[in-house]
């Protein structure tokens, strides 16, 4: 058997979860993986002040085949400090530099650009995963007064841009798409000069694909006034946080997101790119799909890639009849649109 | 006579310039106004490898109404270098504390947003300006060897977020709008937690205001989803970056977005929020409205009301005729889409 983390986390993450979990059990996948509950979250760190035991990571990283996250964020912990010791410290931990955030529209309806349907909104973020804005550097001087001086550091290192701008060309390039799209801030930030140099140099080994550099802000300008443009999107923690949840939006919202967090000599980490949404969760309205989406993308890369298809073949069918949640104009509870998605299992074999 | 200084600059900048200055022959006030005009741009600082001269901060800031400027940016300057000693010089030179980017979708027909029309997207973006991402703090070492470390610094003070802040909520408040959307990213960076604590303290001095805050993330998606929902958005330098390049796509594309560089005590600057598109400039073809807005920011805010209301009420007759710039689905060349705006000038009185 192999084992996979189910850490269901704060807010929304609590009601899709479990979801996931009732459509795993009908796959063939699940007579090979034995799931394993975690209750990492804001009510633990609250009551215990820790986010991850000791040894946590590294037991991940030794025992498991994949952990399947739901959200972190609770209006209850000041400044979010338990989503850095949970989430953050899981992918720096287990080094997994590469998010992958898929942007796809899987259906004419969902789209909320005129004239845009699902053949122009299809493309994939590679956000870098384990430095940049989010390790932590900087300072806060005299806090709360007057005088205070708050400084945010974003480190980045050759070997970590290289690693996943290479990700990013060999995606491309094993998956038939031509375009590899940079986007970072060098006219503004020296240090970003590491980018675009890594980028130019890694892109002369990929001949054959069509290589773009774009200032974030023209990139996300441009995400949404020509979304075709776009294949293989790479590019810093922070961009790539903004700009795949502005892909989300293009392909219809939080709801339908997945990501996953990649290194092929760790333990990777599934999530839907939405967050715990405080102000929806616990009425049992929250839509399900992004979920479902994100343990397609785990059953895809732990090889049960059948099981993958058919999650998918199963939420396409669900959107296409209109048994959807009411972010998507459906009418169904979270349970509802998932017990549409497994009839649509059935169905479909 | 108050001064306005000139400064085209890179690309497209020097051929939306003349177009205002075109506009501008026109009007009022241009009996008040002597317009002396500055060759500061990457040709310049090729040439002797200076930005802006010695003393030219000063001057401006001594003897000047306001700034008048294209866009810098060339593909010849390595690292967009002259970009920080130029345009961003001048930012933080003249300490133009706010960045105002008015994002109103001026036609139905521009709209990129299915079932949104003019009334749904009208928002107004506070940048800060003179510190964040664009301090140039930071370092590189051991540049261009494998072992490469790029740092970037962000820096915020309690008195530069605070003064932006309060910006955002007088204008609110002076223009009748309700709601202020604070964005930062203060789950992921403990020194954001700054511009948090300074946005609630300062709201409570605006009771009748409704204060909301997002993570930058799920902003830039609302935006999107959601775009009436936003009248003023306050934001970090870097975030205002993206999201006003974000927020001129929800009005039609970068040919209609004007910004203002203010601070009340100071030589405010005001530029089109479009860079100097290189590939398109020296064609003859871009669209000169951003430019023409621009030009209506900087009357208003030197005071005549009326001059800006003309250019304004004289670029959406020419819009609603269909006489503009390939980009907004026209046929026309900048200099035939300035002229239809001067028709409409002249009609309208
Ligand atoms: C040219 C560049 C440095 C500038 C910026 O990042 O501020 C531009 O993108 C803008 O928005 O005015
Ligand atoms: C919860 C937060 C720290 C996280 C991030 O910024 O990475 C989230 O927005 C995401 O995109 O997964």
């Amino acid at each position: 058997m192999r084992r996979v983390a189910v850490i269901p986390g704060d807010g929304v993450g609590q009601e899709v979860m479990p979801q996931a979990l009732r459509v795993l059990s009908r796959l063939d996948a699940s007579r090979e993986l034995r799931l394993d509950a975690f209750d990492f979250g804001a009510d633990r760190w609250l009551r215990t002040g820790v986010g991850l035991p000791e040894g946590q990571v590294e037991a991940f990283r030794r025992d498991y085949a994949a952990i399947l996250f739901g959200a972190v964020g609770d209006p209850r912990v000041p400044g979010q400090a338990h989503a850095r010791e949970i989430l953050l410290a899981l992918r720096f931990g287990l080094d997994l530099y590469v998010n992958f955030r898929p942007c796809r529209l899987r259906h004419e309806r969902l789209g909320l650009l005129k004239g845009r349907g699902p053949r122009d909104v299809d493309f994939v973020i590679f956000r870098e995963n384990t430095q940049g804005f989010y390790t932590g550097g900087g300072r806060v001087e005299r806090e709360g007064s007057a005088d205070e001086v708050a400084v945010a550091e974003e480190t980045h290192t050759r070997a970590g841009v290289e690693r996943l701008v290479r990700a990013g060309f060999e995606w491309a390039r094993a998956h038939g798409r031509r375009r590899v799209t940079l986007g970072d801030k060098s006219n503004a930030v020296p240090a970003h000069a590491l980018w675009l140099r890594t980028f130019r140099e890694v892109a002369r080994e990929y001949p054959e694909l069509e290589a773009k550099h774009l200032y974030v802000d023209a990139l996300a300008m441009e995400l949404v006034r020509r979304p075709e443009d776009f294949d293989v999107i790479v590019t810093t923690n922070l961009f790539g946080d903004i700009l795949s949840d502005l892909g989300a939006a293009l392909i219809g919202g939080p709801g339908l997101a997945p990501s996953a967090n990649l290194n092929p000599a760790s333990t990777p980490l599934f999530e839907p790119v939405h967050g715990s949404a405080p102000d929806l969760a616990g009425r049992g309205v929250v839509n399900p799909l992004a979920m479902l989406l994100t343990l397609a993308l785990m059953l895809e890369t732990l090889g049960y890639a059948e099981d993958a298809r058919r999650v998918e073949r199963a939420v396409d069918a669900a959107i296409a009849a209109g048994e959807v949640t009411v972010d998507l104009g459906g009418t169904l509870s979270t349970v509802q649109a998932t017990d549409a998605v497994l009839r649509h299992l059935d169905v479909e074999g």
